[in-house]
């Protein structure tokens, strides 16, 4: 086991041991830009039969970084350097930060992973070809990962909406945070690289987290 | 009067009356990175004698955004097309967001405006010649602009802080932001696009003022 991995679960047990206390923290993480291929991409983008190499495993069970980046091309500028994550999934989906989708120049459009329609494209450029996109491109809502278990230690199930808040100099209260629990899932929140700037978010930071009668 | 301030009166007149009925919000307005000039620096950078040239005035009293922009170079990237703004003032400051400071390698120093001890520099370069900052730059804390007049309307002075609130989609409570109040200062909260990025704040957006023993 990784030490990462072992820091993890201790601090989940700890999270375990406070919230039956009643004092309910959990682990934030920041996502930086990034894509999710389809096979028909990946296959367009890197060769017939590609495999994508695996960079470092993420919280999120089975869920890697890859080696891989591409180049993105949207209507006012492009941007290299645009991380893959594996495995390849159902559809091809790419997470911009607004900050981002200002530069590019593609609509802002806010949405949770997988609530793809009418959502905008691009332009996907790897070392084999091209790809383009008409749809598949959003600014992630914040969410927080949870098994069913993990969501159970703070009355939380899959769906909810909960608000979380990190302490600070800046201190931020995020109000609409959806609860996704399963079994595909690990306890982490999830924010992209403005929120977690507008309120000097990390990762692993602890963020608590206030139930919506309590604000 | 420009229609914008025309705009601005009948707000600011609006909300004297929501206030005066204890329905409290106050206008937003997104600072982008940018940069005030010392005369020292002003000199340096575009030669003896030179004064700048409005590009369009602002909300706060006597200020405005010129037509003059300038690149800073920071230890890991440079940033072209940085708008100066006006008038001179005692020390050079430049304000960027946390995205800024990532990429151009500069350590992210939260302050506010005028607290420029202990904070890092860099390198101006303008079209008559370069000037080397020991300290001035930061990530600008959010805060409320009001004239005294303005802050009173919500029991406000000085020194306070208070909590305000954006309902969206990213729906986002700032938990620390500081009330200036004085005659140089008329009423508009300032973020800047990190801030405003996270909850979808755009320029004149209301945002509700919730005191801190509301939350």
């Amino acid at each position: 086991m990784m030490e990462s991995e072992v820091k993890r679960q201790v601090t989940l047990r700890m999270l375990k041991e406070y919230a039956a206390k009643s004092v309910y923290y959990v682990p934030a993480a920041v996502s930086n830009r990034h894509i999710h291929l389809s096979q028909d991409a990946l296959e367009a983008l890197f060769g017939k039969g590609y495999t994508l190499e695996q960079f470092k495993p993420l919280s999120q069970p089975n869920q890697y970084a890859c080696e891989e980046k591409l180049t993105f091309v949207g209507p006012k500028n492009k941007m290299d350097g645009i991380r893959i994550l594996g495995p390849v999934r159902s559809a091809t989906q790419i997470e911009f930060s607004l900050t981002d989708a200002f530069y590019l120049g593609i609509p802002p459009v806010v949405r949770m992973s997988g609530d793809l329609k009418d959502t905008p494209g691009g332009k996907l450029i790897g070392p084999n070809g091209e790809y383009m996109l008409t749809s598949g491109v959003i600014i992630s809502q914040c969410h927080l990962h949870a098994s069913k278990e993990e969501a159970a230690w703070y009355g939380l199930k899959d769906g909810d909406s909960v608000c979380v808040r990190k302490r600070g100099l800046r201190t931020v209260l995020f109000e609409n945070v959806l609860v996704r629990a399963g079994d595909t899932h690990s306890l982490e929140l999830h924010f992209d690289t403005d929120e977690a700037n507008s309120a000097l978010i990390e990762n692993s930071d602890l963020l608590e987290v206030v139930r919506s009668w309590e604000i």
